[in-house]
């Protein structure tokens, strides 16, 4: 068969992704490599998560649920709006989803055709640009240029060079870690409103800010399409889990997508996650140490020569500039894990433009591993 | 905010995943309903499977995999290839999938751009048309009228209408059961291979015919794409792991396209599927069960007025005509789940034209509640 690849195949790379590959293929040479590439908490997932994982198993009782997950779920997360947030989020709006990827594409398919513009801020998260590109989205990357986040400003005016469909926006954000203070939360989806500008909002690094309460985009507008997971405070990367809250003129239709695009969510995370809630304290001891991790990185990173270029607010990375240690942040990054052993991730996943001069450092390992790591790049610099 | 919903995203709903919210919804209010609708085995997942499913949950280790999955299943799905078929498929080719479902979006988005005619059979297993229309494809449904299965002058008639770019054929079928003999399907592949075609081989129900033995599609050509998964034979619907097998030049587009759009499989599922291939006694317990269901149904159900349209060879459905008893399959489906609590697929969801005359049962259930459901049938029709 003569082969042919469809052009839009053609997206990007998720190098964090590579960069793990690469990481687990020394491993497995025996090497000991440690990884800050991947946003990846080296805490298991919570006791009570996992005891519940063992007791679906046990029944013998795992299948396909309803396409838009179990109740007992949505009921769960319906309850933390509540103590969370004090919003009222009935069940019904409430999606369980296979990780937050899946919520992204759902979201994309629900509300946006081929060509529709949306906004996103570049550095950002790379899956965003590229799940957008294979569905054929217009992708309008606003360049913060050294401001921490999206202004109303910069949506009027991405929106009056061309009409935007949508914009998506995170806070705290990944890969910069800056928070965007409420009042400017509400005016970024206030404006959006006005414009006529669908909004979703990733709040996937919530319960993760280090100085600041939390703030859902659901409080200033019922409206708005909420894209959150368990994978990061919660500790369940691996098990592919997340959810989002959609205006109720949505939820059939994604409902549609979702039943043939994923029939359902795994049931064992489904059934797992409904503890997740429950494990405040062991979850709270977690996030103690990204904060000391955040002290030691704070501190020593600039002394290595990676300048800070953004808050570090919340969510568990330092994005720095690289530009006194290199021109080619990829080349540094692959040659760190191949010389030092230590993976972080190269800019160019957050920002095709500026991102040879950036890297990310993920803090969510031990604070003996960053300690280490640390300890390894500079031996490796001064080399 | 003005809500506006995708063009797109008005696909048909999958019709047995609504029929299975409603059977549980019935449920949720203490009513006994027996599912005929979903493709979903009763029985759990092997023993064997279970128990690595507990271990990697007790090793506390459960993260983000490389895209492509863990090197250990990618090895144990090659060793199943030259265990069950004799054929070399070497673990670089095998890509690691949440389920077929994801299977089937990441071969249509490498393979295929928007506005690429791909074919495929009708009737047929709805997610096919419902992906490929949520991603743009024009997707060509060759009506079988009656024929079980596509042959390769099917193939050529609609690829002289206007070329195609693809073609998707299940054997065993979904909803048929009909398995397309060796030389047809050999005749298949070397015509799609003359004419320029991509092949998407979905081979969810191998290891579940019941007279012939199991032909892959990589015994004819090495390049067409593979699409298979652990849900069906091995009773992981829930667990969403499945795989696929592409060709060389499809992997990196292929990696690059999972990375962001699902990042990795569940590892959980990972873990425990490794196992799957070492539980052929207990499955072939299973598959002994499906084929004593077989015959009650095949009996049976031609005496209650459901005649079977299609041959039985494969999976696990009776497909029937019953136009005997309704001119409207949804709506009847509709009235013997809320009156005799017996849920089955209206024909829509496999045949958008002739659907309307036929009915989809599944009979992965436990022989007990096949019997019963008959039992129900009968009483319900007598009234």
């Amino acid at each position: 068969m003569v082969l042919s690849v469809s052009k839009r195949s053609a997206v990007e790379p998720f190098h964090a992704m590579d960069v793990l590959a690469e990481a687990n293929r020394l491993r497995a040479r025996g090497i000991s490599v440690i990884s800050m590439a991947v946003g990846q908490p080296s805490d298991p997932a919570p006791k009570r998560v996992m005891e519940a994982a063992r007791a679906v198993i046990d029944s013998g009782s795992i299948g396909y649920t309803d396409a838009l997950g179990r109740m007992d779920l949505r009921e769960a997360i319906s309850r933390h709006y509540a103590d969370h947030y004090g919003v009222d989020v009935q069940p019904a709006r409430i999606v369980v989803t296979t990780g937050s990827s899946a919520a992204f594409n759902l979201a994309f398919l629900a509300l946006f055709d081929a060509g529709d513009r949306v906004a996103i801020a570049s550095p950002g998260y790379p899956a965003y640009r590229n799940i957008m590109g294979a569905l054929g989205l217009d992708v309008v990357e606003i360049e913060l240029e050294g401001e921490a986040y999206l202004h109303a400003a910069h949506l009027r005016a991405a929106h009056a060079e061309r009409p935007l469909k949508g914009v998506l926006f995170a806070s705290p954000a990944n890969p910069t870690g800056a928070v965007v203070p409420e009042s400017e939360l509400r005016e970024l989806i206030e404006e959006a409103r006005r414009l006529g500008i669908a909004v979703i909002s990733d709040e996937i690094y919530h319960r993760l800010a280090y100085d600041s309460p939390d703030h859902t985009a659901l409080a200033f507008d019922p409206d708005v399409t909420v894209i959150n997971s368990f994978s990061k405070y919660y500790c369940m990367t691996g098990w592919r889990i997340g959810w989002m809250v959609v205006p109720e003129g949505l939820i059939r239709p994604i409902e549609r997508i979702a039943q043939s695009l994923y029939i359902s969510a795994p049931e064992i995370s489904q059934a797992a996650a409904v503890e997740a809630f429950n494990a405040t304290e062991e979850l709270e001891v977690v996030k103690a140490r990204y904060a000391w991790n955040r002290e030691l990185l704070m501190k020593r990173l600039p002394e290595l020569g990676f300048s800070l270029a953004a808050p570090m607010d919340g969510a568990f990375y330092a994005f720095c500039d690289v530009s006194r240690l290199t021109t080619d942040s990829m080349a540094f990054a692959k040659k760190m894990l191949a010389e030092a052993h230590v993976a972080a991730t190269p800019g160019r996943d957050f920002d095709t433009l500026q991102g040879h001069r950036t890297m990310r450092f993920s803090y969510a390992g031990s604070h003996q591993d960053m300690v280490e790591a640390l300890d390894r790049m500079e031996f490796w610099l001064n080399k």
